[in-house]
């Protein structure tokens, strides 16, 4: 048995100027609370306040980053538990599941995954011994009985975690009822949907028809012309807004934007209800829904974010067999020059648009991005996202980003994360990177001590909070939005 | 109010082995002249040698890096000055905008823009006190008496600057009239042309009949056919040649090089007169040019540079008020080894031929530009350029070149400015950049500290007098030069 | 003349700390026997173990590394000894050239070049001067008189090389004589082939169908179909398997892999026959063949490696004057996302597979490559490759890799050199490397020591053995292979 211990100094350079530094800057942020603008945490989960069951249904199988690494070593998904769309049966002992992540746990090493895990087993659970093969059944004992405390409930540990904030992603359609249930519980945390529309958008895909009668029931509004569908989305939005929404979300293979005529929009819409619209009507589609989506954002003040570069369900077998998010998601190269030109011609300037843009492809954080979020006043960085998540990748997106864009045209950290437990390490490891890099400036003398602190505490809050307009609770902004009229306040909440 | 102070040992490594070394082969290299290979700075500056006015219209209304981040935090560029092209007012006052400029100068924080300009607040101008929004006044007094003095005009701080030679960038037209006068004067500073034709290659663009026109003005030749064009554009590089040029400029698009039949160009060139060149028309011609363009160079000798991948006027708005040049350019993907392979094939070999080549891609480094350079014996890498030319810019370029290429394939240091104040402070940068990362190779012990100092002086001075030719003045060349004629002659500025 | 000496701390970090663990981690692999999956050292060395005639000829003029370079500078490959294909005659006193060289020996300052050649210098040859103009002869004579000894016989080095294995790349219709000889000798120096049919499906090159004679006459096979050609493949992978080899090898210029019909494959093979294949066909029939490949792998067990992205001949003069790989091979961006899909879809979770995959992009490290590799579990990253097995190559391979795949789903080192010499000096450059990185993770705090030890093991010899199936001499394994009969059986050695 090893023991388990996390440095105080750790993600620190070793260069003792720079540590020291670094742990000065840290120190002075580690406890401001977590703003959490971007995640997928199950809303559910604060609505319901039920205890976890048992550790590997909380950190195994939800988490794709474990059991991606766990399948390209040949460990089956069905081994491991992951839930089956097609009946497949699956290991259904969480101690099995348990003691094979631990087999493999050295997978993991030099990865954030790594890091993250120790944090939660180390801060949370109080475990002092390192995981693997012979301490599994311990560790994993030590978990479950600390999950029985009333001290491990969600809304408790939101609460200890000390978050400010917390965003969910939802779909456009959602009755977004748990984040009802949350406002009129007793309980004061703060957690606001994100007006997530993707589905209605991918007019080619087999479940579309399905989705915008969802859409259409939400928003109290039959839908038969693309103008409906505009009114619905508006509604919805105010509706979103309404509940605590600050920001919409947009998840697309290509970040193109282009503005199509009403008539031909209608056109493509009328294609899809006949189920005739090819995977070309849908990029036009999406392309046109984009500017629709920075439009509205103009006028209700949502902040919009893009998430580009994902070619979804790779691995074909999985995505069917175990459906979307299952660790074969691959990026792919990504445009944004010309791409983004169309919207932010039309909307990049304008004071009432926060445009927040993310990627997969690092090589564009230097060539495109920064100089975009340099000169366009709408737009800015989204941080190192999902692969990029971590100690090096930070570290990449703070060298290829600031000396261009400076760190106040990005957005602060998002842990965009659907693992509760995990906000804390991440953030955690997040300040002690931003902290490190600045460090780094000011050991080179580029940045003196006291703008080091400025910096990082708006690298670890203040960014976050005024990218995201989370300054305040919304008020009554429905009044600028277009569509809010008594349907909206028909779905509005008692509370 | 917080001091001012440079730090000795800034941009160097924390680590003391790394900094001591870096130090030791920067002394060895600071006070040496400063060659200027490439820059945009105005010749009619060391013509007239006219005091600057005052402190915003000599720093921020000139320099599209400051007020490319001011716009992107929401300020527009009429309230900072910057002249329009239609019209529209701007702000006059130049205290007002140096208030807004000082306001925002901690968007700045990690950026070369910062660096540069606190060196010359601080070693042109005494300030010993941090620019900031209370400071703005003072700071500006101090700069703008000192601006008054003798010492402050153009001339008398190029000679302290330590200038060896600048070279400007001029179009193909230009009648280096300013060139003339500073030849003709008393004053012994090398100041020199660079030929830079690209606004006659854009046969597509609304204005290319006038800058046609404005060629065959001063070729003095009548230019209705493609030959005529050529002819007049080898005239006007005799003619350059002979003002003391040793380089040609060449921004384009993509760096796509093809040469087709005389008779092929000959269409094309009527067709852009009778104003139907289409955007494809142009791609082609200029790609043509290029071709052509080596071809001169292998003949008068002339470095060709190649400055491709920026796509001009993304904010349209922004351009067509203010023109180009005003922070709206944003980088693409840019391709070399297709691109580039018909002229390297053609001309890559001849010593006679020497191509500088850049880039704003940087993930072109490593797998394009290295190996190209790395082998063709015409072919060198221009320095980190634009957005690039920083500290982790510069880092990444020389860790990404020097494994492939070599330091001595690389052109050595640009400016590439149009802030003749800053001169002096970015060879500072870059030399000090330069020395940390052979001292990385030092203290690594990759090389010893003997080659050290001759890598250091060779990318410090040797190099980009070398590669650009200018190690002595340029005498009686014209023989070498096809259509070195009377034309020419007639041009000839009298000393 | 200056002193050659190789510090005992070279490539590590002058951090103290970092430092520190480099060594420690360094010392305990430095001695283990090197693993050489692939390479290009001609088997003819080991089967005649003749001794190297001088000098020039044996590290000089096979090492496109080094007259690329020298080739950037102006010096004629003719001038340098490279053999013509043209009868173009070319130096042929190895004084001259081996004075040339050291002439020019500061240009590889900072490359790996010269890290690999002083290495070589200093401990093969204990030179204990450093090379240049003036100790060009000395050191040229020092190297001649030694290699004249028995210790400087190739089996001999090998042996004290200590090299475990070392496979070569072999074409498809390869008699395999040198290794069968290697074999009955009474030497026991473990050598064994690799599968490169390259040349058999590039259907459109003008020397395909002699390839394809060559194999039908090694495959004891009249090949006229596409059904003939498969089993001609079947047939030789066999035998390779029968003398050794464990893996194959392909290289492409683009990673793309898909299945067409027999029917249609052999459309394009008759069309081929006919000399009629076009550019289009063979990209065609080459992506078919890939999957072949795969599907061959998954039945016999060979590894199947993938070597995308050089542009091959950029250089037309040199290539059709010296022939191939003479250092003007380019690479270009490469994609890997959509171009593997079908392969990774159709064989990427069989077991039986090992696909390892290489790149001259390093933008897909971290975009495409490691997220590839962290999910399917047939495929793993091939090292740092050409132009990039390099110190800072190397570095920014593990950190753009690890975080996402791990080190675990890395293939370990390759020497890939023909420069039998240089195998030695390039492990311990890669482990001296790779112990650095690691040194940074423990200083870091990220692993700890213990796991640094079984992670730097991994890197330096485990990975490397494992992924290649080189942990057991293979043994009667022909059963698993499809035609495997009487006609391999024919070509089997004797012993």
């Amino acid at each position: 048995m090893k023991p388990l211990a996390l440095h105080p100094d750790r993600f620190f350079d070793a260069e003792p100027a720079v540590r020291s530094i670094a742990r000065t800057l840290y120190e002075a942020v580690k406890a401001l609370p977590l703003v959490c603008p971007h995640g997928h945490v199950p809303p559910v989960l604060l609505a319901d306040d039920e205890p976890f069951p048992e550790p590997t249904s909380l950190l195994i199988t939800p988490d794709h980053y474990i059991f991606r690494m766990l399948y390209s070593h040949g460990l089956r998904l069905e081994a491991l538990g992951i839930p089956t769309q097609d009946g497949t049966p699956v290991e259904t002992n969480p101690r099995t599941i348990w003691q094979r992540f631990a087999d493999h746990y050295h997978l993991f090493l030099g990865t954030p995954t790594r890091a993250w895990l120790d944090y939660v087993f180390y801060h949370l659970f109080d475990i002092r011994t390192r995981l693997d093969g012979a301490t599994a059944m311990p560790v994993y004992d030590q978990i479950r009985e600390r999950l029985q405390e009333p001290a491990f409930r969600p809304r408790a540990l939101f609460d200890r975690f000390n978050i400010e904030v917390l965003t969910t992603t939802d779909s456009a359609a959602d009755p977004l009822a748990h984040h009802q249930a949350i406002r009129v519980s007793d309980w004061g945390g703060r957690v606001v949907p994100c007006f997530r529309p993707d589905a209605v958008f991918r007019i080619a895909a087999p479940g579309w028809r399905q989705e915008v009668e969802r859409l259409a029931e939400a928003a109290d509004l039959e839908i038969t012309r693309y103008t409906d569908f505009i009114e619905a989305l508006e509604r919805r939005r105010a509706f979103f807004k309404e509940m605590g929404a600050t920001s919409t979300d947009h998840a697309v293979l290509a970040p193109y934007a282009e503005r199509i005529s009403a008539g031909a929009a209608d056109r493509l819409f009328q294609r899809a209800f006949r189920s005739e619209a090819t995977a070309e009507d849908q990029a036009g589609f999406e392309a046109h829904m984009l500017m629709e989506m920075a439009r509205m954002s103009v006028e209700d003040g949502l902040v919009m974010q893009l998430h580009p570069g994902a070619y979804r369900g790779h691995n074909e077998a999985v995505a069917s067999r175990f459906g979307p998010d299952k660790g074969g998601d691959i990026p792919t190269a990504t445009e944004y020059t010309y791409n983004l030109k169309a919207l932010l011609n039309a909307y990049g300037t304008d004071p009432r648009l926060t445009l927040v843009v993310f990627t997969l492809d690092e090589s564009t954080y230097s060539r495109e991005l920064a100089p975009l979020a340099g000169h366009y006043p709408a737009m800015k960085l989204g941080p190192a996202w999902w692969f990029f998540d971590s100690i090096e990748g930070m570290r990449r997106y703070r060298e290829l980003t600031t000396e261009t864009a400076g760190i106040y045209n990005t957005a602060g950290f998002n842990d965009d994360t659907r693992a509760f437990l995990s906000i804390p390490a991440r953030h955690d490891l997040a300040r002690r990177v931003d902290a490190n890099y600045v460090a780094g400036l000011v050991a080179r003398h580029q940045v003196d001590l006291d703008d080091g602190r400025r910096m990082m505490r708006a690298l670890a809050y203040d960014l976050a909070k005024a990218t995201y307009r989370l300054d305040a609770q919304p008020t009554a902004t429905l009044d600028l939005a277009a569509g809010a009229d008594g349907a909206v306040a028909a779905n509005r909440p008692p509370g």
